[in-house]
């Protein structure tokens, strides 16, 4: 949990608006600890948890899922949209979610965070509690973590899991397959193009956006199924799907009818005057999972089929180009 | 490797002083894998690298080592004092240091790099290709990632390894026990106070402080030889001994009789003015390693005995209190 260590003068009585730059390291650690201790204290496969020089795992598969995600304040969240707990939530599903994308199950999490010493202590202690309440919804821990001072808030996660059967890699969909989608899709898109124009309404739509709710447990569903392909929508469902595409070697056609567009995301279209179906093909954030299966019969319940796999390459949309937003870029 | 994707347009012709702006997301990650990809083919221990949701690992053991530790620009380095080759090497040997700490053996890494549009893509390339250089050093290997826009340079490493015998943690030191350390200590701090000064000399301690030389594998030799205790020295001998005793419940007494202070050092200190035995005291950086043992025909060769533990609490020097730099904070 530590690095850059300083003497440690004891507890510290703090104003409830205290910054961190009063806090000081070590008396922010030891409370961001604390919100994480509730449920390390019950996790068995944590043989050392933060405040050595590295936390110590118990492993009982042989095969982990290691990655790692950036988030930057001011262009992967906004304090004015959505609150700490809501920051934290959003980190750790981000996270999680490429997990579930493997077929996998999450197991530990470490969280770095650098901040301004401006920073208030309340909001890196609601961020981590929120953090660590969405890594507790599917059983996962956060094990460790790093703090330092930055000019910005930016969250590192790294987050481990383990898959029980082979993980479902991008790389297989194959001709023939069907392309299916399960989890809300659209809905964080929606909301956030709300907040971008300073509402706050639908709010069904800005909670989707401040706190996703991955399907998670359906990757590993997926795989017990057999899909062939398997990636969250992080970015765009079209953008997810020319992943898919490229790491297979196949052509990806979307059809845009098999959505059934939600009251919510039709309202936020026509006061934006935009297309509802935008939100959709282009929305990321939500992580849904779009998966590739060898057949009809393969998919199972709760997934919807929004397209098929063909030989050749790209990504098109009733077999021709789309030309809405398909995503984004970090540079 | 991948969060925020977009389209991408394939490789794409960079001029040599494009910047990752021009390169764009995709366009510099697949050159950073390329960074890597020498040392992966060759590991039968990833499954699945860089490219997908999530690298895929084998762990052969049951027990998995895991840290991360931030960097920013400015704070942890500077990019004119320091090749980008440099800064990838020390960020590497910092985390591949607190599995050394733990008395384990690192196997892989993930590395997230936050930065503004206007870094060029040769620094990104050079630091991933110091970074890989120094995991290589050890056997280990980068195997996930991620890339954002920042206003800053921030470097977010987590690091995997594995214990053969049961982790060495900090809380072991009883009174009795002898205090030891290993490799090089107070050289890079001789380096850094040089470069503050604007000065380039004496070069070995600068090199000192741009790629740290830690002393790989003495960390598990000490587990082997029956260490009680062990930390790497990050921030300064004396506050690391700080963290000894306190996790520990212990008092630990360092003897400054027991360093040799070597030509480089002292040279430093005649010009700076400043008594040389501070840099080996407060200075970090070498990631050195401290460690107790619970008699002195324990010590492994190629340690030195520099004080001993005793029932109480705090770090003295020579039995009374330092009054020296210690170390440093992050807020």
């Amino acid at each position: 949990m530590v690095t850059g260590c300083v003497w440690w003068d004891g507890d510290m009585a703090l104003a409830a608006d205290a910054t961190l730059g009063e806090a000081g390291e070590f008396g922010l650690i030891s409370q961001l600890v604390s919100q994480f201790s509730e449920w390390l204290d019950t996790d068995e496969n944590v043989l050392v948890g933060p405040g050595d020089d590295a936390a110590v795992l118990r492993i009982k598969h042989g095969h982990v899922v290691v990655s790692t995600d950036l988030m930057v304040e001011g262009r992967h969240f906004r304090r004015d949209w959505a609150s700490a707990a809501d920051v934290g939530h959003r980190a750790a599903a981000q996270n999680l979610s490429d997990v579930n994308a493997m077929g996998g199950t999450a197991r530990h999490l470490t969280i770095g965070l650098a901040a301004p010493a401006e920073l208030p202590v309340a909001w890196a202690l609601d961020f981590a509690r929120g953090f660590a309440e969405e890594c507790a919804s599917v059983g996962a821990t956060v094990v460790g973590g790093d703090l330092t001072r930055a000019d910005e808030v930016m969250i590192a996660v790294t987050v481990l899991g383990q898959c029980t059967q082979a993980p479902v890699l991008r790389s297989g969909a194959r001709a023939g397959d069907v392309l299916a989608l399960t989890g809300r899709q659209g809905w964080a898109a929606g909301g956030l193009a709300v907040l971008g124009r300073g509402f706050r309404s639908p709010r069904v739509l800005v909670e989707a956006y401040r706190r996703p709710e991955p399907p998670y447990g359906a990757g590993r569903e997926a795989a017990e199924a057999g899909a062939t392909a398997l990636i969250d929508v992080s970015d765009g469902l079209l953008a997810e799907a020319g992943h898919l595409a490229e790491a297979s070697g196949v052509a990806i056609d979307v059809r845009p009818a098999a959505f059934e567009i939600p009251d919510p995301l039709q309202a936020v279209g026509a006061a934006l005057g935009a297309d509802p179906l935008q939100f959709i093909l282009g929305g990321g954030d939500d992580h849904a999972l779009l998966a590739t299966f060898p057949d009809l019969a393969s998919v199972p319940a709760g997934w919807q089929v929004v397209g098929e796999v063909t030989e050749g390459e790209g990504v098109t949309v009733d077999g021709g180009t789309y030309d809405g937003p398909t995503g984004w870029t970090h540079f």
